[in-house]
C-alpha cells in the first residue's frame, strides 16, 4: 500500500511531490503583507468580465496556467483537476473546467477546499489512480459577498466578528516523483457543530472542527505541535484563532507556533477587514504564495495546514439551522523524509 | 500499483467490493416501475421536517445507516464519507455528516456525484487511503424546484423537454475484499459544453459530456458496448439519451443495450415526470436499489454505468451563460474479474 492509515491520518510511504504552485490575488490581497509572494495581483477585481461570478472563474484559470507554465507541463499530461469554490453549485470551477481540458473531479469543503483537494491529489497519485493532478480553488469578495449577505451596492455594515472573502485563486501540481515541497500525510475531518447560528461570525463556527482535526492527528500520528515550523489554519481569523487556542489548552495541547492564513494575509491594522480574510482563495493563495516556497527555499521545513470551512447556506441559516464545520489537513515538508 | 491509468480510465488491479448499499426514494418514485428496488419508499416526502432541505438531509442518513445496517457495520468503522447533492453550498449533505461522525469528502458533480463518489471512493481503497468508505448522495424534488426553478406554491408550467427531480437517496460501501459486485474501472469526465442554454432542457446540455465519457473508455480500453449487459447513463431522460445515441453513431458506435436511470425510474407513460428523471439521487437510488442487487444475484455480470451532471447555477443561466456538463463512469461487475 502507498498510504499507510493511522487513525483518521493518511500517511504517504512515498510522499507525492509538489513540483509547482501558483497563486493569484485581488488588489487589496495585493496590498497586504503577502502582496510580494503572489504570481499576480489583480488591478482591477473584475477582471474585464461583465459579472463578478465570471472573474472568478478567470481567477481559477490563471492560477492553474501559472502553476502548469511554473511545471513547464501542458494540460494534457494532467490525469486529473481537483476544484472547488463558494459560488451556488460551484460554478467558478464548473466554468472555469470548460476551459480546462482535463479529467475533472469537484469538491465542495467551502473554505477548506483547497486543503480538501490537495489531500486527495496526493491519494490518488499515491494510489497510481492519476499520474499527475492539480488542485485549484478560488474566492471573490464580491461574488460572495452578494451570495451569502448583501449585494455591496447596498453598503451594508459589517460586524467586528465577519471575516472578508478574500479575492484570489491558488493551484497546486501533484505527482509521484519530483523536487519538494512534498505531502506526507493528509486528514479529511470530521463535521463539527457547536450550535453558532451567526453568519458573521464564522470563526467561531469553525474553531472547533479545526480543533478536532489537530487533536486527532497529534493522537495518531505521535506528533506534537512543536515538530513543526508552524501550525497555519485557514481561515479562523482573530475570533476563530483565539477559541481554537482555548479548546486545544482545554485538552493539554499548547501551540505556540500558530498561524492562520486569514490573518496572514491582511494587515487588520490599516485594512479594514474586521476579523480577517476567508474564503477558499484565501489558503489556497497564501499556501501556494507564501508556504509552498518557503518549503522549497528550505526557510521552513515542516508545516502542517488545517484548513476550515464552515457548510451552511443562506438558506440554511434563514431557516434557523446551526453552522456545521470542517477542516481538512495536510502535513508538508521541505523534503520527503523530513524531520526537525 | 492498485490502479493502471489507460488513458482517462482508472482500472483496478484488484476491484474493491461492493458489500452494502441502500436505496430511499420518494413517494412517486416508490409508485414507478422500480417501486419494489427500493429498500425505503417514503410515505410523507417532508419526513416530518419543517423544510425540505432538511427532510433531503434526513434520506442521505437514512440510506447511510441502511447501507451500514446491511453490511453489518458501524460508523466508527468507515475510514471515510464522501457525498453531495444539488442544495446550494451542497447542505443536504453538510447537515447529514453532523450526524455521521466519520471523515467526510463533500463533492458537487451535480447529477453525476453518485458515480463521482464511488469512482473516488473505489480509488481511495485500492490506493490505501481509506479502509472503508462510504458513498452517498441524495436529491429532493421540492428542495431543487424553489432553488433552481420556481416554489412549488406558484404551480409554474413545465416544458416537455423538462426532467423531474428525483426524491431519492443511495448509499454504497466501498472496501478492499468481499462479496461482489465489484468496481472494475473508473473514469472520471471532461467537461463539455455544447451551448446549451434551456435550463429545461439539462438532458441536451448533458448528452456530448456522457458520449465525450464513453468514446473515450471503450478508446482507452479497447472494450465495446457488446461487452456490457448494459449501459446505464443517468440522468439524460428522453431528449439526452436520444442524442446521445445520435452523438455516438456519429463515430461509429452502436449502443442496442443503453438504458437511462432517469428513464427508468418513472413510467413516462402514466407518471407526468416529462423528459424523465434526474438530480443526484436518481442515478444514486437506481445503482443502489436496482443494478448493484442485479449484479449481485447474477442476473447481470458486467455493466457500465456513466452519470451525468449539469454544472450551471440559477446565477449564471441569467447571466445568459450556456451550461456545462460534465460525465463519470465506473464499470461495475459481478464478480472481480469478470467476462461475459
Amino acid at each position: 500500500m502507498n498510504c499507510i492509515r493511522k487513525g483518521d491520518a493518511i500517511v504517504f510511504s512515498r510522499p507525492p511531490s509538489l513540483p509547482a504552485f501558483a497563486a493569484v490575488a485581488g488588489k487589496r490581497e495585493g496590498e497586504g503583507p503577502l502582496g510580494s509572494c503572489f504570481d499576480e495581483v489583480l488591478h482591477d477585481n473584475a477582471l474585464g468580465q461583465k459579472c463578478w461570478e465570471k472573474a472568478e472563474s478567470l481567477l481559477q484559470q490563471r492560477a492553474a496556467s501559472l502553476a502548469l507554465k511554473k511545471a513547464g507541463l501542458d494540460q494534457t499530461e494532467l490525469d486529473a483537476v481537483l476544484c472547488g469554490d463558494l459560488q451556488n453549485q460551484c460554478t467558478a470551477s464548473g466554468y472555469a473546467l470548460r476551459e480546462l481540458d482535463m479529467p475533472s473531479i469537484g469538491l465542495y469543503g467551502a473554505c477548506s477546499t483547497m486543503v480538501q483537494a490537495l489531500a486527495l491529489a496526493g491519494c490518488l497519485v499515491a494510489g497510481g489512480a492519476a499520474r499527475r493532478a492539480l488542485a485549484v480553488t478560488s474566492s471573490h469578495f464580491c461574488a460572495a459577498e452578494r451570495q451569502f449577505r448583501t449585494p455591496l451596492d447596498y453598503g451594508g455594515k459589517r460586524a467586528p466578528t465577519a471575516q472578508w472573502t478574500v479575492t484570489g485563486a491558488g493551484a497546486v501540481v501533484v505527482q509521484p516523483d519530483g523536487p519538494g515541497p512534498f505531502l506526507r500525510a493528509a486528514a479529511f475531518g470530521r463535521v463539527r457543530d457547536a450550535g453558532v447560528k451567526d453568519l458573521a461570525n464564522m470563526g467561531a463556527a469553525m474553531a472547533p472542527a479545526a480543533a478536532e482535526t489537530l487533536l486527532r492527528f497529534f493522537a495518531d500520528t505521535g506528533a506534537a505541535p512543536d515538530d513543526f515550523d508552524g501550525i497555519y489554519t485557514g481561515d479562523l481569523g482573530l475570533v476563530g484563532s483565539r477559541l481554537l487556542h482555548t479548546l486545544l489548552e482545554k485538552e493539554g495541547v499548547r501551540m505556540t507556533n500558530h498561524h492562520d492564513c486569514g490573518l496572514l494575509i491582511f494587515d487588520r491594522a490599516r485594512q479594514p477587514v474586521q476579523a480577517g480574510g476567508s474564503g477558499c482563495g484565501c489558503c489556497a493563495s497564501v499556501l501556494a504564495g507564501r508556504l509552498l516556497p518557503a518549503l522549497r527555499t528550505g526557510e521552513m521545513r515542516r508545516i502542517l495546514v488545517a484548513a476550515t470551512g464552515a457548510l451552511m447556506s443562506s438558506t440554511t441559516v434563514q431557516q434557523g439551522e446551526s453552522i456545521p464545520a470542517v477542516s481538512h489537513l495536510v502535513e508538508l515538508a521541505a523534503g520527503p523524509k523530513e524531520e526537525l
